[in-house]
């Protein structure tokens, strides 16, 4: 059986014990979280979210990209959320490889380059530094009072405060 | 107490009871899932995702954007995966409003345009098939046998295919 269709199975099982019918759209804790697509980190789990707490936006390395911009723009401006948190984490693949061997890569297997950049970066606390101050200096996200940037430990589970 | 700050108390239990430092980078089920950021979908829950299960990218609407086009070039190129699951929902919202009314609102507040697009759509399951077509012509996306197009439908718990 491939990966969709088991987890389509188990899609099956949470409906037939479904019973959030009336969740609001707008996010309880009204804070956005912005991390990694990594499989090792599950924000439900490691910050203990529950059903209709926060909006959660996830992309490879965390990094605040202008669709990112865009996700939080709509969160606070459309879902009324306030706070935001931005959450690297240790050992994560866009250490691995720069931007420009990622390109060649791609163009060696494609023929195409890409117009995008993979978003690589070396030094993790300096990367979340980075990603804090484009959403400190974005028009577009009103509420600044509190956009903290943090590192998720991948050997211990602990989320670790940037400054 | 700030929603942050109950967030990382909440993650101190977590990790004091951390047992998965072991855990692999490359998604153990080979599968990587595009959904939205919206709080009331929460792909752990709604998929039984276990840790280290799969990829998981979220943005406003779960649109395939060109940051989401990257994250999954990056999912399959250098982790392995070799499935992807699009997630729209019902309810979402990205259908209460249109790209040209949010930009005039952005402009209105900040006194600049956006660059960007929202991403607002009216036809909900045209969208989803936009998604999959927009992976299925990706050069930088090779594996391509399950590109599978879905709503989560909010009331019902459901995830349901869209042909």
């Amino acid at each position: 059986m491939s990966a969709t269709e088991q987890l389509l199975s188990r899609n099956e099982n949470y409906a037939a014990a479904f019973d959030l019918a009336g969740l609001a759209a707008p996010p309880a804790m009204k804070v956005a979280i912005v991390t990694c697509m990594d499989a090792r980190l599950d924000p439900t789990r490691l910050l203990g979210l529950k059903p209709g707490d926060a909006h959660v936006i996830r992309n490879a390395g965390g990094v605040v990209t202008d669709d990112v911009i865009r996700s939080l723009s709509i969160s606070q401006r459309e879902l009324g959320t306030r706070e935001i948190m931005l959450v690297h984490h240790t050992g994560c693949g866009l250490m691995t490889f720069t931007n420009d061997e990622f390109a060649a890569a791609r163009e060696r297997d494609s023929g195409q380059r890409p117009e995008w950049s993979a978003g690589a970066f070396n030094d993790l606390e300096q990367d979340v530094r980075d990603s804090v101050r484009r959403v400190l200096e974005c028009p577009f996200i009103p509420r600044k009072e509190s956009v903290r940037g943090f590192v998720y430990e991948v050997e211990t589970g602990l989320v670790r405060e940037v400054k």
